[in-house]
């Protein structure tokens, strides 16, 4: 993983796991979304406001991907980095990296676009003024929330 | 519980359920809501419409509860059933039934409001028109999605 | 609501919220449950602990209810605060109150027992060892996680 | 994507939807693992059978990735379609098509293990067991639920 631009801490719930014992693999991507949200309102306020700046409908997922390397469960504490592994012309690629202590528990990716509708449809607008207002902003160099 | 208004039914699956091996509490308030919306999708093709319609902008809670009288788990049909309990000037009370099999597993309900804004704030507008809208469409009658 | 036992915090996240905009309710019942958790967690190390220590398969959910007071939106921190409200033979009765900064956003209540499993069947023990041990560790007096 | 060895549906619903009025993406994860649950259902009785049968703690996740094609909304019926894309020694790949009518709304895949306990650890046991059972079940041709 590149230099984490951003991370933040998940605090594992009972609720959070399944009848395996061990966290529901979806709340993984739920947390890697929280945490991209957390590293945009850390940048702009909140995810309406960078929206409202780009004239975007949201900065939504065009693609997502995990790898399990160990499994969470109840009272364990998710560290999450989040990395901005590449700036492509119409999409931005994050990379995720969950760790309980020292021990590596997920890591993944999410492919994001700044959606904005046009005729009536959505479609993947240019990523350089989000590139601009982040790295103004600084979220692109290392915060914690 | 009053007679029945609406009836549909959700298949529990794993990930709806804990460590204990049943279903995570929370989840019956996900189906009673999403029951809530069933019907009123089948009184007026959808909640964006109906609040169209209606000049609002939700058919929000106020209040809601649930007993948990036997406890469901993967595999399980849940069977759930909507009555209207009461109409009040400005809020209107859901009953839910849920039902595997024979068995009683859920009761519940749900005080909602026809929320409108007003002066930049939400309040409780008058149930009147919701209740004339779901009574033309046989909404009120037992249906099943 | 009484003095409260135990105080936590959760950051409100963008998927946490519906086409509304605001708080989808079921998600309040996720945070009084994952409060329950974590003050458990405080007392004895986590639910499964406790479960071991009373003989018990889990402290489970007999009802629940919740009053909306206001919305609540991405980016706002939810303060939950949870008090023991009664210690009865058979039932324990926690309080919730959840606020944004200054302003109650839900109040709400989860009625537990002490599930024990006899002749292949579940049914509520005593909470009286319960009580003990969150007395001992001190968790009925205020603790923040 | 192969033939498909199992169809079922989905019902969205508004809560399953986030503040751009859209599928929330998490919740795809979700519905591609009720999917794989509900097939398992179909061939074993339950995971937990399923289990039993194969002396595993369960037929859990490695890896999983979706590709968000279109976007779904409040009353959408999404059929999610399942294929056994490889069988590997250690791990079986099930691939994922969800679509509303006619439209594709998302594609996507799981890679999950037989996980058994060995020394107190979770190691990826052979899929021999599990590809002899869901093939006599007749589980890898088509079926629905």
């Amino acid at each position: 993983m590149k230099t984490p631009a951003f991370t933040t801490r998940f605090q594992i719930s009972f609720g959070d796991c399944d009848p395996a014992g061990i966290v529901f693999y979806p709340n993984f991507y739920r947390w890697f979304d929280a945490t991209c949200h957390a590293w945009f309102r850390a940048a702009a306020g909140s995810h309406a406001r960078l929206c409202e700046a780009l004239g975007s409908v949201g900065v939504g997922l065009v693609d997502s991907g995990a790898s399990f390397r160990s499994p969470a469960t109840e009272g364990d504490v998710l560290e999450m980095a989040l990395a901005v592994e590449a700036w492509n012309r119409k999409t931005l690629r994050l990379g995720y990296r969950g760790t309980v202590g020292e021990r590596l528990v997920v890591e993944g990716f999410e492919l994001r676009a700044v959606f904005v509708r046009e005729d009536g449809r959505m479609r993947a607008g240019e990523t350089g003024p989000l590139r601009t207002l982040l790295e103004q902003s600084g979220a692109t160099t290392t915060t914690a929330s």
